[in-house]
């Protein structure tokens, strides 16, 4: 370690998560840390403090994540002054500018900390000088408080398009000073429950990469998938590729319902899904009697099994199962009708038959059911992982608080997530 | 015409739509009708009746018009008793079951119209002679009044568990008389209100190809599209796929905010979008800048325009427009950092600049966006075709409910379809 | 009828559903028709025509009427002028001013109809001599073309902070002449789901009266009321409401899931829903523990009604319901814990008993639980009355799409939906 | 301190929280700490280890802390063995029974740490010696492995209702330790996004009357309160209410749009929100111009301010800040009609306004709008208290993901809320 700074936290850094944060930070950018100093807050009202050396390989680097501390309110514990660079035109900010957050901030200048006014996300800091700074104020619309000193020096936000050139703006993140607000436990009242969510706005295809990843990988170690699916799977046109993600040997149990069950075969032998053809997506004439004509059949036939033996089923994801022994557990439901010979009705029955497949898990894959996904996120142990895959957030929400903590989870339409990643999963597999 | 038959509808045929789905079956069908008699209830209070003979090629089409009409309401002038057929086994149902609707109905047997107990969808109707009652009776758990006369016959519904081997199910569709309930306006009440919705459970694939076959025959006959986008287009990847239609030329105009087009840029100059790597989904250090530097260079260039002239600006979107001369609005919103040069920021402003492009519109395609939407939407006459795709179903209920009701939607994850739709259209294309 | 007009109607006004809002127009603003001609074209390509008689108590009402027809594409058979006012100012228009549908329109000038040009809704008609157009013109962006003769006259819609004082404005109903796009069945293609959807924005207190109404009015009738509830209804803080409704005697049958039951006993037991303290919302320690307990001490009692015997069990919604000998169904699901001994696990017993509730109802409230109502709405004919409330617009689309289309329902947070609902049934009632 | 004991964290403890949430437990439950051995990982690869003795005034509490610690991981430096009690009944567990996370957990017994099998949540663990096995396990499904010594004693957890009479179950929270899974950075990947969400399922009058308490307190230190409207209040009937807010002083600073106020303004002229009658919920003939009218009497008049003074705005929320003088900032948007004069077009001159509210705002109320709230937030900085309520959690999430991390929410309908709030407020002030 040839750079070495020592930087100081204090405040309720334990209970607001500053710690945990400013410790993460420096392991993640490759830096090391000795805690020279670590006195902890016994009691509510008690804040703690800790200063630490932080070493790094190099000055960049060091840099770097001195930047990152104190973005999250580790600050230097012998700190410069903040550097400034003239704006190079309206509306124009300076190479390295140093970008707020929306956190109290304080800057040091001339060896002094003043403190940064109207703070605010995404702006720039801009010096003013007391003699200047009645010229640009009125551009971003503020009064200037009369009664400063001859001397004065004063730091403000300023949006980007109030920069005006010759703007003071601060650069770099040297003499800055950040202090998050402390969250003490009993401030945070009957609202601590929001805490985040689960966002739509992400790289989908990227996403879908990732989870293939998690698939192959599983499957190259020798471990176990299994999936739980949805009747929306086949509705929404993910039939097929979930039967080809069974034939090519990349799921291991399969946990369902009577309803997905019927629509899949139903799929297979009228190509309608609960009366709607999955081409042409109209419902033909009788076909709303294809859904009990295919459990009439299964019936009749003794069973998914012997409907596969005896040629009935020929295609889909029941019978992919069948042909490649993926044992498969179908849970009945008060919205069944029928049901299959194959569904167990009993709930308590069905759980046992649940768990002793969640007891085998490795990695689930939750696609677009709710009740299934609850009910074996119900067995799981927290070493299991978990990815649960919902057009409706909600759906995540209540696994997470239902306790399965360790899921994880994307937001996005099962019918063209099914097809992407079957696709990626043969293309990292190769 | 070789094969004709009088069908009767009567009740509040007209406000409950009735009449117009029976006209609407018949012609489906590839049928004829000749209205014999229509007396149009007048008053609130009043029912309407029609009779029609409805004529067809040949009988088997007769046959699945006159079902169609019957599971809507509209029953034979001169009807045949319903015919019956023992069920093969247990739990099945023999072929051509009736399959019941939950509307209240009746079926003809020797003669007399008698009533189905228990009306309940998706159920057998099964016939008993008043002697045989008492055994089946149990296995669906019911009670059977006492008091039956010795001779006297019972319809009601079972469920497919319930069926017993040999037990008179009815079959084809003759002799049976459905009666959907009336809806006088007046006891719609204040719920009139939902009616269907948006569902996210359709073959997201082929609804895709449908829309990639709307796109590549508006450009055929020569007509204009205008693409509404909004931020999440980038965010969750589908910028290049987008991009990809504009150079290809299925794009005519774009309609966009400042926040859509600085994500675009940004992911250009920096392969972020708010400061998060699209391939790896990680937030580089500093990436939090990136967004204001993006807007600050543009500012620098003097526009986007001069940005791509000047070689700042290489790839993406904005690109693409500028280099194709695909003619774009970038409106302003209260949310907006910066904003761009292009950016029009005064409202009244912005919306006329919108309103010539929605003029000009053929087929608009909006993509994640509620604000742009609705602001586009309302600007649009009701004979363009507008197609509106959101993860969110709100977004596009809330288009319908601001009177963009001829738009039509799909509920699907923004980041998929793009890339989907690119290669769809191509594909269709060739 | 002192006042009668002839109106025709042409296009595919069946499709369209034309006809139909036209004839429910007439007769909900207390006016009579007579049809003169009714021509059904019977191909999907043919028009249909139809021309009636338009008669009304006096000429205010009649103008109502027409006004209300022509909005939906119903014009007179005889038309005058249209009338036009200058604006009194800039945007500002004139009383009574004419605002345009987003359809078609021509306007009646000098006996001539000329079309609206941009037809946009929610605006006003201006006219225009071509010899003022220029000036005019510039105010809203607009360039006119060249060549229009010297007396020409152009129509033309403007936005209100676009009108100019001494523009013409279109006023009143009669001279202009709206088109609705026809609908034919073939060009709707794939997207024809997106019809509405279920809105939120509704005025929640009046929507409460109205379900509270219902309630009140089937009491009166010594109808019967089936809540079904899921158990949110608990975890939001409805407990005691609901409860109440039992109390006083609003509920006659109650259907609902183990999970329901077990937390409203346990929030009898212990103050907490699945360990939240109802009332500080506080997680208490070993609160976590009260679930299991709660279903282990009703399994020592031996069921849910010795329970209350014991006197365990001494207040919530289970309690009223064992008091006032309110028959309950609990069904069992694989999410269960325990369960409880009054639960029916077997999906298909439970389903029976599901049965003949639904048989026995005429008003059926569902509370925040899809899989419940989805399965109670199965058993149900389509007379029976459904309410649905739910902060999920999803649970009630998925009602419908399920078939039970007679469904109404809210969409408002269950948590204040049963307080005030309570308090509007008691006051309703007195 | 009366009480102590050592307990021992070890593993990723900083990473995954582990050691925060210690930390926190021991002061929320009134103990007392001294860290005794403090070994901080360095390295990603590193583990970290915490010793520290623990106090509290009594046995008592102490056992509270050792057992809410040990759920979370800590575990004691010199343990004694678990303690288990035979089940009293089939199905019933003895008081005090240890209710298991779904985190890997070990019992102490004979001296021996052993492991609990198939560990799963919500569950009793069970103690078995090898030679009562074979009898019990068969109850819950299980096989044993055959070749466990003849002494050998396992534990395993089993769900309530495969508890058998004389069961040794584990009570008290002693002998247990529990090891919460290692969340090292490297291995979240890109899942981390996915962490809780916002819930529905909250006791809604307890949150609201919390709500109510945080705006009587911030008034009743002299701080500003700034109402953030979307034009839904108005839609879903909390125009009164808000209204009453602003009279009875509550409300210092309102910010909304276009939207809102002309639809307050034109709920006050004709007792319709865009055109729908909010008592009734029916469109008058001719309400759909009352919007456009609002708009153009309040043109005519001059602004919102001279409207109120002709006395042509005699009720609403605009008209109780005019007569109260509460400030108001309404944001232009290019979804608006009109606009009002007061609208501010330009969003930059918006942004200005707003950040000017934002400033001096300490409590923001922001209700059903996420463009305004998202607008207002980018503005403020973390140390202002924010409460964001709308039906849709997505408004809340999108906040949240755009920086405004401090904001706290509730899922509720807004119609109901405003009046409960008001209820609520007036109430607590009393």
């Amino acid at each position: 370690m040839n750079a070495t700074r020592t930087v100081e936290l204090d405040g309720h850094i334990i209970d607001s998560g500053t710690m945990q944060r400013a410790f993460g930070i420096v392991m993640d950018l490759g830096g090391t840390f000795e805690i020279e100093t670590f006195d902890v807050g016994r009691h509510k009202d008690e804040t703690s403090y800790c200063r630490m050396e932080v070493g790094a390989d190099d000055e960049e680097t060091l840099r770097e994540i001195l930047h990152e501390l104190h973005q999250n309110g580790a600050n230097l514990a012998d700190p410069v002054d903040a550097r400034v660079e003239p704006a190079p035109a309206d509306q124009v900010v300076p190479a390295g500018f140093y970008s707020t957050t929306n956190h109290p901030t304080e800057i040091r200048y001339d060896g002094e900390w003043i403190p940064v006014e109207h703070i605010e996300m995404d702006c720039a800091i801009v010096v003013e000088q007391s003699s200047t700074s009645n010229q640009n104020s009125e551009s971003s619309g503020d009064v200037v408080e009369e009664g400063g000193g001859e001397d004065s020096v004063r730091a403000r936000t300023k949006v980007l398009n109030a920069i005006r050139e010759g703007d003071l703006v601060v650069t770099d993140e040297v003499g800055i000073r950040v202090k998050p607000p402390d969250r003490p436990r009993d401030s945070s009242g009957p609202f601590g429950f929001m805490q985040g969510g689960v966002s739509a706005e992400r790289p989908s295809e990227s996403l879908i990469e990732e989870v293939a990843d998690a698939l192959v990988e599983t499957k190259a170690r020798g471990e176990s998938v299994l999936v739980v699916a949805g009747p929306a799977v086949i509705h929404a046109g993910g039939g097929d590729d979930l039967a080809r993600l069974v034939r090519e040997g990349y799921v291991d149990m399969l946990s369902a319902g009577n309803g997905f069950a019927t629509h899949d075969i139903e799929r297979g032998l009228y190509g309608t899904s609960l009366g709607m053809d999955m081409e042409t997506m109209e419902h033909p004439r009788k076909g709303h009697k294809h859904h009990i004509y295919t459990i009439s059949e299964v019936i009749r036939a003794g069973g998914i099994e012997p409907a596969v033996e005896d040629g009935l089923i020929t295609e889909g994801v029941m019978y992919e199962c069948v042909e490649n022994d993926v044992p498969y557990v179908l849970a009945g439901s008060i919205r069944d009708d029928g049901p299959l010979p194959d569904t167990i009705t009993d709930a308590v029955e069905a759980q046992e038959a649940i768990r002793e497949q969640a007891r085998e898990a490795d990695l689930v894959l939750m696609l677009s059911t709710l009740l299934h996904s609850v009910a074996v996120g119900n067995c799981l142990p927290s070493t299991t992982k978990v990815v649960c895959v919902d057009i409706n957030p909600a759906t995540v929400t209540q696994l997470l608080d239902r306790g399965s903590s360790q899921a994880i989870g994307m937001v996005t339409d099962i019918g063209t997530f099914v097809p992407m990643l079957a696709d990626a999963v043969i293309e990292a597999d190769e």
